[in-house]
């Protein structure tokens, strides 16, 4: 049962992301969406990738393989319509 | 050596979110934040919890908690700046 949790939990922080993507590439907007976060999360999911990887642990590598294409697209997509708004780029 | 690239995988995509708590302060502006994934993130955040106390794993539990908070602090005030803006607000 505690299993179960762990899988619903893994697969909503990981489908969580998909409606920013939409969203940004909709209003082609994300100037309120922090790069520094971005940068941040997207670090962290490549080390929690190593330590999938590591530790044989397949699902934390799926769960953040996907999670990290999301994030991706969401950097590539402010950064994309951002471009001449260097003012607030990094906060 | 593999534990250590957990940990610091954990401590990256728990702190990712205060950039985005301190940005969304200083702007009072959320609303190229998504609502849907705000809500997603936290839902799966608690499913995490629970996971973390079910199989006793503290770091689970500590990292989504902190993470929790951030998260539920960008909800909230995007939701307070967001009040007169019904229109985007759940895309």
């Amino acid at each position: 049962m505690t299993d179960f949790y762990g899988f619903f939990a893994a697969f909503l922080t990981t489908i969580a992301f998909l409606p920013q993507v939409i969203k940004t590439f909709r209003t082609k907007s994300a100037e309120d969406v922090s790069v520094l976060m971005l940068v941040l999360f997207i670090t962290g999911l490549i080390f929690w990738i190593i330590y999938g990887l590591g530790s044989n642990a397949l699902p934390v590598v799926v769960a953040n393989v996907i999670t990290l294409i999301f994030n991706v697209s969401i950097l590539t997509l402010k950064l994309a319509y951002g471009k001449n708004k260097i003012k607030t780029e990094w906060r």
